[in-house]
């Protein structure tokens, strides 16, 4: 059958913002490899009005829907009594649940206080997913048509219990097979729009489905499909794929999990070549995402931070009369800064970043923005100056990716 | 007047699983500490059928209705279109909200797309909300007695045009003259856990409140009073905070806005010392960290990213027999390491790590987040191992902290 889902997540500290509500990212992403359509998050506090609107709303939109939290034993713990309360059903003590919870607290060696025996309890007609990390027993339900999950709010137990009760549970309910394969390609050096505006006619799709995204920096098509089978759903993206790469393939960098660092250090280490930074203006960012990629040590052996003239000079040989003639941030010094550095590492490519973060230090002739970059290698290097916009980190981070990125040209030219 | 608020965070990628909705975490702390009650979190797709049943929803039970998301300029941003359909008003282009988008594209020198006109339209008597980090203005709109505000997705934009926008008018809404005034304290080197435990007492409070929060490394305290004028409120949080200091004051390291490396950037230019930095595993995370901080050019004129041993040698003078001896993962190493960046730098303190950040690398007496520091000045240098836990990004940020810990320290000692 045809599952539409929801998941409600239920605890005022929620709503305080005094937790992050994972459990809701991770039930999200299994329903997408389930291939089960999730159209609603709600989260609701420990009130038993509210609860009762929020659960009667989603019994009737929804056909799965998913409750984690308020299974405790304590007396805002209400998520069981609402749902017997929307349902028309009596909370009844429930003997497998009964022994869950008594062999619970057996197996810890402590008293079982009776607040837990409301643990026990559930709405009649229920069934008791047990729970293997805790004392709270979660609940299936299938009442008005929908299938209703509850599972303890504590992510060790809702994940356990996720994984073993529900997940297979939904499988089954949902006759067939059926699973959703996303691929995401991401762009640099094209805005959000002005990719959106070369691929607009293909954004109406529905199976496979195109969506835009953006981030600082950078911009991501995402290819989504449903088909019976990893196979079906694969070359149901591939055809898309190849017509937006037709239009824009210039401006892709990756795929997926890929970062520009990630992509920089596989093609570093398919041509065996190492790689060295000289930052003025990004402070050590560039060094900081090379080295976030494990096993980065394998092509990074060192970078330079020469924020101030001096250290440019001393470090990286720069010559005092370039500076004095071009100003620091220039492509002159930049080049200087790159040549110096793959000179002084042994590596076999360089890059040099010189500008101006902000907020203060801008010119007219140079504002606030204005960056320098160079990239060296044993052929020579290349100079280019951008202006980027933004508060001081924005314009460090769009440098980094900047400097990533010619590095990236460099090494597929 | 008594609000009674909810977020509606609004994008497909939510109900994927594939974004976290921070937005929602942070307006909801902000909405607690101004005294504002959350009743209800939604995640809705974009999808115009679905999101205009949870606006109408929201508009019938909430006074305040704060939507992130859906405000870009592609098509499958939907936000300002379904508020306007469901309450009842046409788009019209709005001049302010023009001259915003195209001083932004001009501000660039990029060409600005037509689609771009599409975030200067607002719904009818509505007003926009200036995004200093964006090109999407944000709305606000009074309509069907409750206060909508419309919000970009992007958490940095959101979060300056709430606390510049929204927050104060959320106030004035509120409170008719009356002022909410909140203070950070920021604690390192211990536990969320132990902090909470040794304030418990104190976290039950009306006016001024207290709430625990806390991030990779640190764990802060938040005292937030309401009154009649600013002077009125800060007498209410003096002396809850000399109650809290009296506790656990020997872990504060700063107030409010401060991070540890504006506090250590504040102690160098009042003693007008300089610092440098030599960074193995944490691969320029801690000179990208200083120089996040305005003006540090002032104090920081360079920093080393020694990778590999061959640079430790040949950059900072580390002897090729104190590598053999001790391993580069070394107490010695570290004190080597900030030695030759003093004396190289000119700087007048000098902060090193060298340990192991994962995910290999690791061994049984070294395992995996075993870091060594070394902070050198002209009257010697001290050195500290520490083990971290978390993946190679936390061991990381935890190493930078650490560092910049121990130089906040040796400048206050």
């Amino acid at each position: 059958m045809n599952l539409k889902a929801e998941i409600v997540s239920v605890g005022t500290e929620l709503l305080l913002g005094q937790v992050i509500d994972t459990n809701t990212v991770e039930i999200s992403q299994s329903l997408a490899e389930l291939g089960i359509g999730c159209y609603f998050h709600t989260s609701v506090g420990d009130n038993p009005l509210r609860l009762s609107a929020v659960l009667s709303q989603a019994l009737v939109r929804s056909n799965v829907v998913i409750i984690t939290g308020g299974l405790g034993p304590t007396e805002d713990d209400l998520t069981k009594e609402v749902l017997a309360a929307v349902t028309g059903r009596p909370l009844v003590l429930d003997p497998a649940a009964r022994e869950h919870v008594e062999s619970y607290f057996r197996s810890l060696g402590r008293e079982m206080s009776q607040n837990n025996l409301r643990q026990a309890m559930l709405p009649q007609g229920a069934e008791m997913l047990p729970n293997p990390r805790g004392t709270a027993p979660g609940v299936y339900l299938h009442a008005h048509g929908a299938h209703v999950f509850c599972l303890p709010g504590v992510p060790t137990e809702m994940r356990t219990m996720w994984k073993e009760s529900v997940a297979p549970r939904l499988v089954r309910i949902r006759e067939g097979g059926g699973v959703i394969r996303s691929k995401t390609l991401r762009f640099y050096g094209i805005g959000e729009a002005a990719l959106e505006e070369r691929v607009k006619d293909l954004l109406h799709g529905n199976n496979p489905t195109l969506a835009p995204y953006a981030s600082v920096g950078e911009a991501r098509l995402r290819i989504t499909a449903r088909a019976e089978s990893e196979e079906a759903a694969v070359s149901l993206i591939a055809p898309l794929q190849q017509e937006i790469l037709r239009r824009v393939g210039e401006y892709l960098y990756g795929e997926d999990d890929d970062s520009l660092e990630s992509v920089v250090g596989r093609l570093l280490q398919e041509k065996g070549m190492r790689i060295a930074t000289a930052e003025s203006c990004t402070g050590g960012l560039i060094a900081h995402r090379i080295t976030n990629v494990p096993g980065s040590s394998a092509y990074f052996g060192q970078g330079w931070i020469v924020y101030s003239n001096e250290a440019k000079v001393r470090e990286l040989g720069v010559s005092p009369e370039t500076l004095e003639r071009f100003g620091a941030v220039s492509e002159e010094v930049a080049q200087e800064m790159a040549q110096g550095a793959l000179q002084r590492s042994g590596a076999e490519i360089a890059l040099a970043v010189t500008g101006i973060a902000g907020p203060t230090g801008g010119t007219p002739a140079k504002p606030v923005g204005t960056v320098c970059f160079a990239v060296a290698t044993a052929q020579g290097s290349q100079t280019v100056t951008r202006s980027f916009r933004g508060n001081r980190e924005d314009i460090k981070w769009r440098s980094a990716s900047e400097a990533l990125n010619l590095a990236r040209l460099a090494l597929i030219s």
